[in-house]
């Protein structure tokens, strides 16, 4: 850790460590040297090995039907949680603010998308959005993905649209009239959003915005799963001194 | 004219001269050194003043009603013509192919799209779908265009479609089982097309392949209509010494 | 106006307004509903026209040698200033800020770049710059550009390297030890800086970040020179409103 | 094979099979069903168990001070060869014309790259190049990468010189008077080549062609070594049927 040689590492257990994502959060702590792995818990293995490993802060990337009470039992126990499961809802994350109340010194923070430049993206996208007329999602996955279009560009298109009202901009300017195949692709809060499925690719997204003799473009490409590793490190370093539940990987980055 | 400059400039007709396209190919045709504008034929104007000025080439950016009537004269009066009009059929190109089997030394140029990149493009894409499992094809435009997709994106998609038949490829691999909005696109030839309006675009096309671990991407930007005035140029230079039909720019262009 | 649609238009003076961009900005204003052209103001004009049109508002597009003497005068008379114009420096920036202290109602805004897009780009880098192991700027532009590289590009340069520096990322990444003829490009603040020159290209930025498994960009396209008038506009809109002197466009931008 | 499932699978070994190309390779052809991976050849192996095993072609992936004899040993033994490595020159590919001479049946490819898109890329830049006046490489790799620019893209550039040459142009335009610092990048047969370091990036290449109000670019992206597979393939199946020496994959590409 830059400037503190003598601080000890900070103690990480890893929830779902038998996953793909869960596996490479091990080999990632691991590797950081400021960080200490003291703990693997897959899905046959007591949480009580937690606490007993003296675990500071406790990565979960389990699964929608045990997340909840996975984050509650360290609540409970004084380990900050950083979560990147799917499946909380309004109702979830109320119950978890309000025992988190209970728990003044513990943080928690819950993150759809570990990747920085994914987060990076939406936060800028809704700055542009507001000073250019057009605004256009392009997302690009691997052909084997089931679902179109991906989370993460209806969670852009949202901050698009969160830009544009913001800034009394209407719809964006179309003049299609024929259009028999749908080449103009889905609609999300107002913007569009095109789907590509190709051999060889991962994880990318280009979001578009144009004004009268410009254009802007914000693009992210994941290459790898490893890319989002660097956000779960800045999670896990920074989940002990925001106490209370953060939701979004944003709230922890610095965009001033 | 490079090595020939003792050679007499051709002598060239612009028939729809008052037109975006034809006043472009009028200032085009005039800033050429090896090229002589003689006669600029707006709606109003008899044809016969072509064959008055003593034109050797006749450019025809008219409307589908005039282009067949227009060509037949030319051919008539042994005048080569290079026709940009859309709104020829195979029945139209087959009338005119026998006529022009009467008139031995004449030339015709049918060519949908005079932008030599977007006919390299689609040249290359069929070229390049041959090697890759995966191929799809994003057109921008400005918002003001009333149809979607782009007459050439449907053209490439084609290109594509040819190429991967003749590599003896199936179907491109798409697992998507969920799309309630359509992000996937029109789908041309069994090629996904998507279409993008954006202020501050002319006419743009993205072609990208993927394969395992690699993509390759072919694109082409039309920034402004002069970008099509250096196919003119090429078809009213070669035209001459390419007797009878030829649908196409590809046909006069030097791809081996 | 949105929400104030009695209000009278704002009166708006442009000098040097022959020039090509200062041609641009009477066009744009005479073209805004919310504005009033009240005064073209040329090389061979006197100023005291802007003061007896009534101007509240004067946009200066002129020339280094009399940029610092129109804005005193335009101060002096009360008249808020937006300046293009570029030759200002620290001294004369001091000069015009004392001067503005004796003025207390009266805005100047001194803005290099009108376009909000690399405005945007500059402040976007700045922030991403603090999570990124890698960071790299290609600018590209028409190739009868004199210099290389571009301010714009040196200006984001700059803004990197204070993210880089804010975060305490040391040098960029960079085993290169064989590059006889230069292809690593210039080194602006650290930061590898490549300059295109490509006939049917204007002004283009692209700043590219690398972190491990990932990638994120951002570019700036000016497609023609009319896209510097949206900053333009909103300057002369928000200038009245922002008493003292402003540096930068970014100073009116809503980047939170 | 399509349309010959009776046919016995080709015998193929592989000679630098515990490097990191050749570990690449073996896995390729034992997951090809109609290849058989009949013997990995390392450093410490004696070739003769190449003929033992009764391989009918061989891939050679090993290095350069070895590579010339394995190939003499190869055709003698009227083995096929698919040769990756490089250090080829005139004197030792005239040598082994000689020696092929000898060897009726025998077909030896020489490829100093197998990624089909950076071949075809090249071979679509020589065609391009004919038609624009403007032409500029961008080449992107990791940062551990010890030399600029890439072979690729040395390559490339005299492919597009090639190109310019056929069609008598001179010089790309390039007003650039000032550049301290070398933002132009280098210049490879005329052609200016940038060179970027980024962490994240593998091999990438982007050549840009402007004319008149327009741009082509073509973009070849390597996420991965294993790109390089399908063309060491390629290069397996048909080496049988092209004897004497072939160098460049783009021998074996169907590009008409």
């Amino acid at each position: 850790m830059p400037g503190t040689p003598a601080s000890r590492p900070l103690r990480v257990a890893v929830l779902g460590a038998s996953g793909r994502m869960g596996s490479e959060a091990c080999r990632a702590v691991d590797g950081a040297e400021d960080l200490e792995l003291v703990a693997r818990i897959g899905r046959e293995d007591d949480l009580s090995a937690v606490v007993d490993a003296g675990a500071q802060v406790a990565v979960d990337l389990t699964v929608p039907a045990v997340t909840a009470q996975n984050v509650d039992f360290l609540v409970e126990h004084g380990i900050h949680a950083v979560v990147g499961t799917t499946g909380w809802d309004d109702e979830s994350r109320g119950a978890l603010r309000r025992r988190l109340e209970e728990a003044p010194g513990v943080g928690v923070l819950i993150a759809p998308n570990f990747a920085i430049g994914a987060v990076l993206t939406a936060c800028f996208a809704e700055i542009a959005a507001r000073y250019y007329e057009s605004a256009e999602i392009i997302e690009m996955h691997h052909p084997d993905k089931l679902d179109a279009p991906s989370g993460t560009a209806v969670h852009t298109a949202a901050a698009i649209a969160r830009g544009r009202a913001a800034a009394g901009l209407g719809p964006v300017p179309d003049a299609t009239e024929k259009d028999p195949q749908g080449a103009r692709g889905a609609v999300v809060d107002g913007v569009h959003v095109h789907a590509v499925r190709q051999r060889g690719l991962v994880a990318h997204e280009v979001v578009q915005f144009g004004g009268v003799g410009e254009q802007l473009v914000l693009r992210h490409d994941s290459f790898d799963r490893v890319s989002f590793m660097s956000g779960v490190l800045l999670g896990v370093r920074e989940v002990g001194s925001r106490p209370g539940l953060t939701v979004g990987l944003d709230g922890y980055l610095d965009l001033g």
